[in-house]
C-alpha cells in the first residue's frame, strides 16, 4: 500500500511542516507493521534513510548522523538526522538535526562529515539550492554543534561556487586534520563531465584554498565521484570513494555505481597526490553497499560505516513507507597493503544465547531454525570445502539467500534469486567473488531484511538487503566435501 | 640607576594599575635610554620577559606571546604580552592578553602553550594562586582568542589539582594533537622532588585524563622539569625541555639550568613512550637559552623560539628598569637523526647592504667596523682553520666577545670575560664545544646586546647576551692557519 500515488517534484520538495499530521501517522503506521524493520542496525524512523554523514566521536559519544527524507521512501527534500552512540552498538535518537531552512540549504542539506574541533563538532556539509529554471547551486556549508547538541549554522558558506572548469556537481565534503591544516575532500565533475575529487586546505575552517584535483589514479573515474573519504592507517592512507559511471573495464562491479577503494603508502599534502596507489577496488562484493564514511577515531581506530542501499534502485519497503539502512560499524585495518574490515568488537555486546556445531558436509543440513532473523553466525570450513549455506530459508522450498562456496577453485557466490521477495533484477541477482584456496571463515550478522558477512576475517565484506516472507528464516548448510563447525548467538535489538 | 630600592614580595604582587603613573613614564624613559636595546629582537616594552608562550598560527598570523613583568626587571605578578606578525621577522605589540585576574590565577598567569582550533586559538596555561599561608596552588586553565584577538578564559581549570604524588610544582602545558586525540604534556615534579612530564589526553579540550609520566630516559631529571614541548620532525618525535638540577655526569653543562632535548624515532601515544630516544643533548651551547617552545606550524615547518636570559641570573640591563629577549625563530629539521637548528628564510628580509670578504687568517685583521651592532655576518672557513673571531670588540683594546675555533682539533670556545659590562661571572664566562674536524660555517646575528651563532647550516647553535659600551663594534679575525671567506649584511631593524 502507497500512501502517495504520485511523488510529484513539488510533493517532494513540499516543506516537512507543510504535511498534514495524519499522513505522518498514517505513514508511522505503514512503517512499523513492516515486518522488514531491522533489530540493531540504523533505520530510519519513517521515510528515507540514504549516506550516512558526520560520523565522528565527539563529547564522549559515538555521532552519527544521516540523509533523511522523513515523509516517504522517496528521495525528497533532505535533513541531516542525528544519532548519539556510547558503544557503537546502541544508538539513541537524537532527532532531525539539520534542516534545509537557510539561503544556502534551502533544496536540501546534502552529505558530508564531521569533526570534533575542541569543545564543538564541526559540520561540513553541501547545501544545495534550486533558482527559479530549477538549475542546481552548491555550496559548502558549515556548522557547530555544541556539547548540549544544539545547532548553529555559520551565516556564510566555505566554500561558494566550484572551481573554474567544475560543474554544479559538487558535493559530500570529509574534512581531516593533515600535518596541522584543515583539509577538505569533495566529489567533484569537471566540464568534461569527469568525476575527480578536490581538495581544499584551510587553517581556521572558515577560509579555504583549493588546491586541486586529488592525485591517485590514472584512470578515469566515470561521470562523477561521490562521497570521498581519506583516512590513515599505519602511516598509509586509504581513499573510500563511490565513482559513477566507472567503465567496466577498470574494475568488474554489477551495482549501479560501485563503493571502491585504493591503498597507497601515504598522502602528499603539498602535492595533494596519494604515494603509489593501489589499483580500484571494490569494498564490499554484495548488492547493496554505498556511500561508506570513514573516520580515524580517537582511540586510535579506523572506522567505517555504510548506507545499505544504492541510489536510483526500488526495494520493497517502499511500499510500507520508508527505506534503507545503515551498516554495523566496521573497523579498518591493513595487513601486508590490504584492507580488512571487521565488524567492531563492541557488537559482541549483542550476543545472547550460544550454540557450537559441527559436522561434515553431504546432503542438506538444517543448521538452526531460529524464531527470527536476528542473530550472529560464525562458519568455519577447511580447505576442501565445497557446498552451499542458505540463509532466510524457505522450510518448505528451502531456497533463500546462498552463499555457495569452493575452497579449490577460491570462488564464492552470493545469490538473492530466490530469497524472499524479489528486487533489484534489472542488477543481476548474484555476485560472484574470488576466495582464498584454503580454509574459509565466515562471521555473518543476520537483521531481519540485511545480512553482513565477513570473509576471512574480514579480506573480503559482502552486504545485501533480503526481504525474506514469514517464516523464512531457517539456516541450512550443504556439501559435496569438507568439514565444518561454528557458533550461533541469538543477538538482542539495540537498546 | 634602579627606580625600586627593594622589591618586596607585596611590591612584586601588587596590582599593575596600583602602581602610580609617574613611576610607569620613568620607567618607560630608563627602558628607551638604554643603549643596550634591540633592534630586530622580542623585548619587553618595560619590565621583565621570560619564557615564549603560545607561539602558534593563527587567523593568518604567527603569534607569540610573552610571560611579562612590565613594572620592573624582576619577577613580579606575571601576564601573558602578545604579539603578532605576517612574516616571523616584524612583530606588531598587541599588547598584554591574559591578565592575574581570576579565582585561579590570582598571583601569576604562567607559561603555557597554544594550538589553532577551528576559527579560535586555544591558549593553555598554568595559573598560581597563593593562599593566605603564601602555599602555591597551580591549575591548568583555558583560554579562546578570537579572531579579533578578544581572549574569554574558561569559568573552570583543565586541571584542578596535581595527581597523587605530585607536588604543587606544575606548569608549562604544552598542547598538541596526536593521533585525533589532545594531548597536554606538563612539567612536574614528585613527591620525591624528581622531575617528571606528566601527559594528559582529551577528546574536547575541556575533559583532561592522566595517562601518567612519559616514558623517554632513564635518567633523573634532577627536581623539576620545566617548559616540555614534544614536536614531530619526519615521523620522529624531537622532545625539548629544562631540567632543573640536573647531575653533571648525565650532561655537561654550565648554565645555571640547561635547555636540553632528545630525538626519538617516535610517539607511542597508547604507552605515553618515546621510542628509542637519544641521550640528553644541549640545545644550545651558549650562555643564555631558556625555556624555548616549539611547535609544528601548518607550514609543515617545525619552528621554535627561545627566552635568552636564565632564572635566577643578573643582568645589567636589570638597572635600566628592562630585562632579556627572546630569540630569533628558527626551523628544526632532523638530519641522519641529528637535530638541526636554523635560522627561519625570512629573516633574509632584514638584509641591507652586502659585502664580500676574503683572505688568509693571520694578526688581527679587521674585517668590519660598524656604526651600530646590527648585521648577520656569514663566514667560512676551511679545514685546517684555527684563530678567532671578535664581536662586540673595543677599537682600542681589540678585546670583546670571542670564537675561537680550531677545525683541527675539533673545538669551538665562545668567551665573554672580557666584552662589555661583565654579568653572571659565577656561572662561567667562556663556553668550550665540539665543532667537526673539517670546514667551519658561522652564520651569525648580531643586535645590539644579544648574539647568535649558528654553526655549520645549525648542527650546534651558541647564543650570548653581551653589553657592550659604546663604541665597541669591531669584527676582529685573526688565526695561525686557514683560509676564511665571508659577507656581511647590515640588518635593518623591526618593523
Amino acid at each position: 500500500m502507497s500512501l502517495v500515488q504520485k511523488w510529484s517534484t513539488e510533493l517532494r520538495y513540499q516543506p516537512y511542516h507543510e504535511w498534514p499530521t495524519d499522513y505522518l501517522e498514517k505513514l508511522k503506521q505503514t512503517t512499523n507493521d513492516s515486518t522488514w524493520r531491522l533489530a540493531f542496525h540504523i533505520q530510519p524512523v519513517t521515510g528515507l534513510l540514504n549516506d550516512p554523514n558526520g560520523f565522528s566521536y565527539f563529547n564522549g559519544k559515538w555521532h552519527v548522523f544521516y540523509q533523511s527524507y522523513p515523509l516517504g521512501p522517496v528521495h525528497g527534500i533532505k535533513s541531516w538526522y542525528h544519532l548519539t552512540s556510547e558503544n557503537l552498538v546502541d544508538w539513541q535518537d537524537e532527532g532531525l538535526a539539520i534542516l534545509p531552512d537557510g539561503p544556502y540549504d534551502s533544496h536540501g542539506v546534502y552529505s558530508g562529515s564531521a569533526l570534533a574541533v575542541g569543545d564543538r563538532l564541526f559540520l561540513a556539509y553541501t547545501g544545495n539550492v534550486r533558482d527559479q529554471d530549477w538549475q542546481r547551486h552548491s555550496f559548502q556549508l558549515g556548522a557547530w554543534l555544541d556539547n548540549k547538541n544544539q545547532i548553529q549554522k555559520l551565516s556564510e558558506p566555505l566554500i561558494v561556487n566550484s572551481p573554474k572548469g567544475y560543474t554544479q556537481e559538487i558535493r559530500d565534503p570529509q574534512i581531516f586534520i593533515f600535518n596541522q591544516q584543515y583539509y577538505l575532500i569533495i566529489g567533484a565533475q569537471n566540464e568534461q563531465e569527469e568525476g575527480k575529487i578536490l581538495t581544499y586546505k584551510s587553517s581556521d575552517l572558515v577560509n579555504w584554498q583549493c588546491i586541486g584535483e586529488m592525485t591517485f589514479s590514472d584512470d578515469l573515474l566515470g561521470f562523477m565521484v561521490e562521497c570521498p573519504n581519506l583516512i590513515f592507517i599505519d602511516n598509509q592512507a586509504v581513499l573510500l570513494f563511490c565513482p559513477q559511471g566507472l567503465d567496466q573495464k577498470q574494475l568488474s562491479y554489477q551495482n549501479i555505481y560501485p563503493n571502491t577503494y585504493v591503498v597507497a603508502d601515504g598522502f602528499d599534502g603539498e602535492t595533494n597526490t596519494l604515494n603509489n596507489p593501489s589499483s580500484l577496488k571494490n569494498l564490499d562484493e554484495g548488492f547493496d553497499v554505498y556511500a561508506t564514511q570513514a573516520f580515524n577515531a580517537p582511540d586510535g581506530r579506523a572506522l567505517t560505516i555504510s548506507w545499505i542501499g544504492l541510489p536510483e534502485v526500488g526495494y520493497p519497503t517502499d511500499e510500507e513507507g520508508w527505506a534503507h539502512c545503515l551498516s554495523l560499524v566496521k573497523e579498518l585495518t591493513l595487513k601486508d597493503g590490504n584492507l580488512l574490515q571487521r565488524p567492531v568488537k563492541e557488537l559482541e555486546k549483542l550476543r545472547l544465547d550460544h550454540h557450537s556445531f559441527n559436522g561434515t558436509l553431504s546432503s542438506v543440513q538444517k543448521i538452526y531454525s531460529p524464531q527470527e532473523n536476528r542473530y550472529e553466525l560464525q562458519l568455519d570450513l577447511d580447505a576442501a570445502a565445497q557446498g552451499t549455506l542458505t540463509l532466510f530459508a524457505d522450510d518448505d522450498t528451502n531456497l533463500g539467500l546462498t552463499l555457495s562456496f569452493d575452497t579449490q577453485n577460491g570462488t564464492m557466490t552470493m545469490n538473492r534469486e530466490n530469497a524472499g521477495t524479489p528486487f533489484a533484477k534489472e542488477f543481476g541477482t548474484s555476485r560472484t567473488f574470488k576466495i582464498p584456496q584454503r580454509g574459509l571463515s565466515l562471521q555473518i550478522f543476520v537483521d531481519h531484511s540485511v545480512v553482513e558477512v565477513f570473509i576471512n576475517q574480514g579480506e573480503k565484506v559482502a552486504s545485501a538487503r533480503v526481504f525474506p516472507k514469514k517464516g523464512q528464516t531457517a539456516i541450512l548448510l550443504e556439501g559435496t566435501t569438507g568439514i565444518f563447525s561454528g557458533e550461533y548467538w541469538t543477538l538482542r535489538p539495540m537498546k
